[in-house]
């Protein structure tokens, strides 16, 4: 067995259960584009999670769900309101621009979180011709920083945004982590929360391929489908990644998932934090660990393993574990850590 | 076992030698993007069938495929010619204008196939700055209709295209029935034929998702990640689309499949021209079937299965098959259109 | 003085009133960007002439208010329907496509007119998640090829168009032509006939530069301004273009501008139409004359003057008369084709 | 006569001069799109100020012009780096975004000029695949903050932007200005500093409409007149922004403008110094005064004069001069200062 990584959770496989999934729904021909059972059935599987309003369309991958889920919410002359750190804005190559063709309006964070102020701050221009009107926030849970809103802080955002017209977009690549943080549902939140639309991941956490948009204002439910279709994201063999989801969701693999990834990650920071010199950079707060490295021991341990130099101006490298991470693969990580410290 | 349908190849699940692809692919941990040693490996498959020379690069579906590579090769204030029932024109809900931001210039076509005067007609306002300025054709192999350009159709083609200052893109989501047809490599189809950009469809023929873009013309290469990045078809484990398409591309599966569902589709024919009032509208060359049918048969076998009402004026409908499809299906499908009829 | 042209209205100069309408709003300072009192003012012109509900804003030319005027109302996964030699299909470059990122969808049409029964055929995919979705239709009046809509014919299209969800947009680059050979108001026709959105021309008919976009739907009002902005089309110095907008339309300037085009086109094919071997194409119903020629006298008169050869299959011309084409002008250049006839 | 203001330079008229070249080119037919003979001949104006090798093309303003031009050299996975304040990111309403497709990388800057050390930070991710990848600057000469870039400070940003790969774009709204202030020729601060594309000004020194895109790198100029036209910035009656542009540029009227106007900023600016509490914000190289101002007094005077509040949080408003302003003018509005600081 080849050793586990700790650069990012999409280095991880299928979980054996999902993989299972796929070869049940490998049975002999079924309807194309998401007209197969797999695709009706697993809709209830979200009104469990998201409440009987929301509705779901899968797409390949989160890019995809971001940019598609956004431009059913504002229009190239408007713009969307994000940390500089964002996804949609520093990794995913411009599809944002390209495919809604306005702008992103960012703000600096340091903890990975936008903050009302920081929105306040951007509606100055409103009303003004020269300017892309903000139209839209969209904040990422867990953070690209591995840290979590609590729900209070995700309704102080939706309710500020909203009283100024604003709608709300969640980048869950990694929602089941946030979730399993929080001790909470799905729903309580997004739904209850005020969200309006969310990307809903399912790579990150044991899926093989495709991540689910989620629609949680009614409004944008129609179009959505041909926004799909023309972002290139509309699948032919759907029931495949539909039936990944079905499982997923069913007797809490995604919390189980989630929880192991989670618990790892502590394990390692906890590790981490005995060894001198090593700082944690952010709260462990999901399954990723910022921590500074002297840089001598960041380049010894890049012999061993691959991982992120997140910021060479402060050592920090990030790591990330993922459901499949177990404590011996922590513990040999830590152990080869410890070595190239002596 | 569920009955086989016949309304598309994508109604078809995934071959057995493939499914186990992804089995063998899932095996702990590997780098994500494209930098896994199943990504790094299938590049040598592909030169095998397309040559040294040739880049492959691998998105999620067909529509991503046809637009990425066109967007590598022409501007927005450029054009691409192709014919109306073009898959890129008539079926990808506008993926080519949204993404590219540029025109297609179509023409009837009454064979699926695209002609040298009809795109020396459309060359009449080279130099024009009121209009579009072309510099793609694509074609697709097989066509829309099932039928195939001979190797020399193609010459005749990329030859013209190119003098004219034209690249050529070939939309190739059923390239296997093509080859399997004229009984020729890929390489004698594609390479060797002066095409500059191929869609390479799996999909249809086996795969689970997953369709591979080669780009043929070496300028091109450098760009292309950028803009599949940007145009949202980057999947993160990648190592499941590549292992699918090392399957596909051994010990000749794609053609066993592909010459399948071509006999099939034959068989079909044939059994269908036994009956009176059914005419064949196309020349059965792989996969498909268009047959004019009358109209009360039309309905009534529409209970027993799902197919294209193709061309609602005359009566035409699409029959495809797959892989998977055999004796058995075709000629209960037979049965029940014999049956309607009485 | 140089010759009169006739290969189109814009190669006439400003209307003298139209100039001395420049030097008046030319006295000191002014705000920009439509903060002007020629600008607020000029609103109560077209209150005047399209109802009180209308709103105005200025943009630089044609293609600036088709596409502007045609963004407001669908997004890029919706299409337009127009004619193929539709000014926004045929010669604005792409601009559609590019700025909208959306299909038009276009029908051939011998006279220039859109017909009810063609864009039904265009429906016929609603509600497919493959196609892009019809949501405006685009008819210019004057159409490409002189001809004029009626008003019952624009009230037929409008009806069918807004029973089916879609909106009606109207080129009017030569709507002032389109009112004096009808007889009609502007409100008439536009206004009270259903139109929604209209590219109200002013450069063809005696203007230095500036086109009105007038929205006749409130709901699209108020995102106007930042789509003209992203559109490129807000001018600063804008009282420049307002004022010559507010002297067209005082005093019926705009109709007789226009009169005098169309009697000079009238004129121009009856002379040409007592010629041997020349036949007019298209009614002549506004500035503009079709007429095929033999090819040998085309050739000759091309050394004598400049116009479009519009269809060199059928030999067919195109002459435009302007605003101040005279009655001396129309018989040089006639006397001119009967020189070339001997 | 009315007060002049000092909100910005495009509040100005036209110039006496350019009225009478307007006048002049109002004399019978001439060919649109820019076939006649005012622009023809004005190439060599330009070549006269750019060089042989420049070419020149016409576009409405100056987000045209900009947005044009830029898009000549980047494709939409690439990247365009400026600063924060840099018009086209702060002041166009996502034009390039929209247009271009791609994405602004910006820079804070507190003198309006973007350095050497700002641009290499950008390039970090060079080479990544999920990033947009940088393919120019652009560079406002004078800057957003009234400063202007010594000849030796654009060479350096241009040696250090071709060595990496990126084009540069300088966006000369206000190059008048610059070229006054630096008493240099336009051709010794762009093609002979390393500029590769110029929006040169027109409207804010002197012109009713119209902006120049200069292009000093060949490669660009064939493409250029197709992307003008599908930015919807090609103009029919093209004369008469040409006639504008010859005038401008001959006799000096160029420079006699901008000196003047930036004579009136210098007098304002030391006017204003004498007062308490007044400080200027920037130095005064061109023609704007950038100065923290009271809040009471900047109300006060708001009574009076229209001017824009720069930045709230310093009390920092900016004043503009024209080529118009006078002694009078600006003694006038020093007087009403002094009145409200009483």
């Amino acid at each position: 067995m080849t050793k586990k990584m700790f650069a990012s959770d999409n280095n991880s496989g299928i979980h054996p259960s999902i993989f299972e999934a796929l070869l049940e729904a490998n049975d002999g021909h079924a309807p194309a584009y998401g007209d197969d059972a797999f695709t009706l059935n697993v809709a209830s599987k979200f009104h469990e999670h998201f409440g009987e309003e929301s509705d779901v369309l899968f797409v390949f991958n989160g890019t995809g769900a971001n940019v598609v889920g956004l431009k059913a919410m504002v229009r190239s002359h408007q713009a969307i309101i994000c940390t500089e750190g964002a996804h949609i804005n520093a990794d995913e190559g411009g599809a944002a621009e390209g495919f809604i063709g306005g702008k992103l309006l960012t703000v600096p964070s340091a903890d990975g979180k936008l903050t009302v102020p920081q929105i306040e701050q951007q509606l100055a221009h409103i009303g003004s011709q020269h300017r892309s009107q903000p139209k839209a926030i969209s904040i990422s849970q867990c953070t690209e920083l591995g840290t979590v809103y609590t729900i209070d802080e995700i309704k102080e955002l939706t309710s500020f945004a909203h009283a100024n017209g604003l709608y709300v977009h969640m980048d869950g690549a990694r929602i089941s982590n946030a979730a399993a943080f929080l001790g909470c549902t799905f729903k309580e939140m997004t739904t209850d929360a005020g969200i309006d639309m969310l990307s809903f991941g399912g790579t990150k956490n044991g899926l093989m391929i495709g991540e689910a948009l989620v629609c949680l204002r009614k409004e944008f439910s129609s179009e959505l489908k041909y926004i799909r279709k023309q972002g290139m994201q509309l699948g032919s063999k759907m029931r495949f990644i539909s039936a990944q989801f079905e499982r997923l969701l069913t007797d809490n693999l995604w919390l189980e998932n989630a929880t192991q990834a989670n618990r790892m990650a502590l394990r390692l920071a906890e590790g981490l934090q005995k060894l001198p010199g090593i700082t944690l950079m952010q709260p462990v707060e999901s399954n990723a660990v910022f921590a500074s490295v002297p840089v001598e021991q960041i380049q010894q341990l890049q012999k061993f393993y691959a991982f992120a130099l997140w910021n060479s101006d402060k050592n920090e490298i990030r790591l990330v574990t993922s459901f499949d991470t177990t404590v011996e693969d922590v513990d040999l990580f830590l152990a080869t850590v410890q070595k190239v410290f002596v």
